[in-house]
């Protein structure tokens, strides 16, 4: 029975405060005529901070893709090795125990992706398999535990490492001004996190179940145009309302394991904004102290992409867990728009072991 | 068991002949100094002709990153749909029988990707898995199949798609004028392929064990620079001799399954370039002519990436197939440097069923 590990989560040291996140859109957009809104919509998000690889007048800057990317692979390189090693530590296992890495990052794109520079450097085995995926956006945090529990289906001797690398900061675009873009800039955060999930043994959640689910022809919702200076974000307006449809389905998917989806012991849900997670509690008909792990992260981090499950479970983790059998419910969400839904119990690997 | 069934493979209608192409290359680069031997490396390819989605002349105009990367979206749209079609029929599936799409491409960047959008238009169930691998190059097609191999592995009755669609004509970047580059201009081509892998039942490759293998300190050797004009791909010269180390992995690998490397039925092998298959049949010690399925594609459609493999196969499969049981060996080669390899016994599915 697969596994998902402690994970282990780290943010930049230049933050940026909602504070100066409204300050900086009063001066920069000074004359747009929908100031008033945009400056309501960052405050509704309840990020009080971000954290961000590059100094913030740095980061205001666009010096173009070809630089951008240069400094995604740097950042990339300097903070992806401690995350790891931490969180193999907290597995109990060794780089030469993995065998595959699952890299999910939607905010530069290297080919190779930056598995093969991990497999070079890092101790891990040369016959390591690479699934890097770059088109899943936030979804792809919940899409990497699926894949890694599906891997250690397949294969129950196996072990898989998860990283999520997003650095949100790094995909700013001074040029795009409509109010999803506003909302964007005062929204997201960078952060870095890694989990392993082992086939056999190890503390955290038991994967049972993994699903998967589009919601029709919202393809647009969110999007990114891909363009000289990079990518460029694209938010539908109707996004934060998309809980009402994938609330069934997340039932659904419970349902068809014998479980209640309102009635489970733990929650690690996408934070894309506070919308998402109110209107899961009240489609759910779950407390939304349920989703503390999730809010938390979006107060002191902001929407970190596919990293947000990760640092929520990591939340659950330093509350010392929960009992083991526990049961509990994992969801990414992103582009598609695409649900990555998991289940799992709660297990200090004592029965298993 | 997984089986991987019949290939369906699509190139444009665009031809670009090897005597085109020498002119071209004449032409554009009169005064490079090292012309003559760009010549003959690219005559030594073997290509005889590439099909490309665009008229030449618009192919060899470069008009931004943007532009180029719609004409991907419009392209993939146009094309891929007929071949996912085949590939199913050619399964004896529907839509709604597939639980995962496989969807790898390195020559044009959507987020969403593709597979969104064939899940909203094509029939595909809302709660298919999406796959979309964006940063493996040309051993995507092999990671493809051992990706959807280890889905049906996990979940026996689950059944994979996988499309591979490359146009690596929208990726000629004028402005790149190493040998390398020039090369690279006479060697790739455009294609898209598709095959479903059945967890039960069909004719084809009955999938039994893969694998993976990254070639220490290679990361370099092929890889794309991201710039504002798009994906530069950079190709060392030591990338021909690669198959040096590689063959012993795959000899390993078959030994470990109990096979002989130089000793089976079947060889489905990613055609790189003419030393790629020349060096593989003497370091594996199997003839030439083993090869001549992949040799085919690389004369009439050049190296078109991720699809080379399926392609291969294609044409195994309308030399009807082979003898049930027969062994095989199929393998993709691409960045990091990996090699992403599967075994497997031909099936008609008679003793499955």
């Amino acid at each position: 029975m697969a596994t998902l590990c402690r994970p282990t989560v780290s943010v930049p040291e230049h933050v940026l405060t909602m504070e100066q996140t409204l300050d900086l859109a009063r001066s920069v957009h000074t004359d747009h005529p929908q100031l008033d809104l945009a400056l309501r919509l960052i405050e509704n998000t309840g990020v009080a901070k971000r954290h961000v690889v590059r100094p913030i007048e740095e980061t205001l800057r666009h010096p173009g893709f070809e630089q951008r990317n240069a400094v995604y692979e740097a950042e990339a390189k300097a903070r992806v090795p401690e995350v790891v090693r931490q969180a193999l530590v907290d597995a109990d296992l060794r780089p030469k125990d993995i065998d595959l890495i699952v890299y999910v990052s939607c905010t530069g794109f290297m080919m190779p992706s930056l598995t093969a520079w991990m497999i070079n450097t890092m101790g891990f085995r040369t016959d390591t398999r690479q699934l890097p995926i770059a088109q899943l956006g936030c979804a792809a945090g919940g899409a990497a535990v699926n894949r890694a529990h599906d891997f250690c289906t397949a294969y129950p001797e196996a072990n898989a490492l998860i990283v999520a690398c997003e650095f949100c900061s790094l995909c700013y675009q001074p040029s795009d001004l409509e109010v999803g873009n506003l909302l964007s800039n005062g929204l997201f955060g960078d952060g870095v996190a890694a989990a392993a999930v082992r086939g056999r043994g190890g503390t955290g959640i038991e994967l049972r179940r993994n699903g998967s689910y589009i919601i029709p022809r919202t393809e647009q919702w969110i999007a990114y145009e891909v363009k000289a200076t990079g990518f460029h974000f694209r938010l539908d307006r109707r996004v934060p309302g998309t809980m009402e449809p994938l609330a069934p389905v997340l039932k659904q998917l419970a349902h068809a394991h014998g479980w209640d989806a309102a009635a489970l012991d733990f929650y690690i849900i996408h934070a894309g904004g506070p919308r998402i997670l109110d209107d899961l509690s009240k489609y759910l008909g779950v407390a939304s102290e349920a989703f503390r792990f999730s809010r938390t992260t979006l107060t002191e981090y902001g929407n970190i992409a596919s990293a947000v499950v990760l640092d929520a479970l990591r939340r659950l983790f330093d509350e010392n867990g929960t009992h083991d059998t526990a049961r509990g419910l994992l969801a990414g969400f992103g582009p598609g728009i695409t649900a990555e839904v998991a289940l799992g119990n709660w297990s200090t690997g004592r029965e298993a072991a």
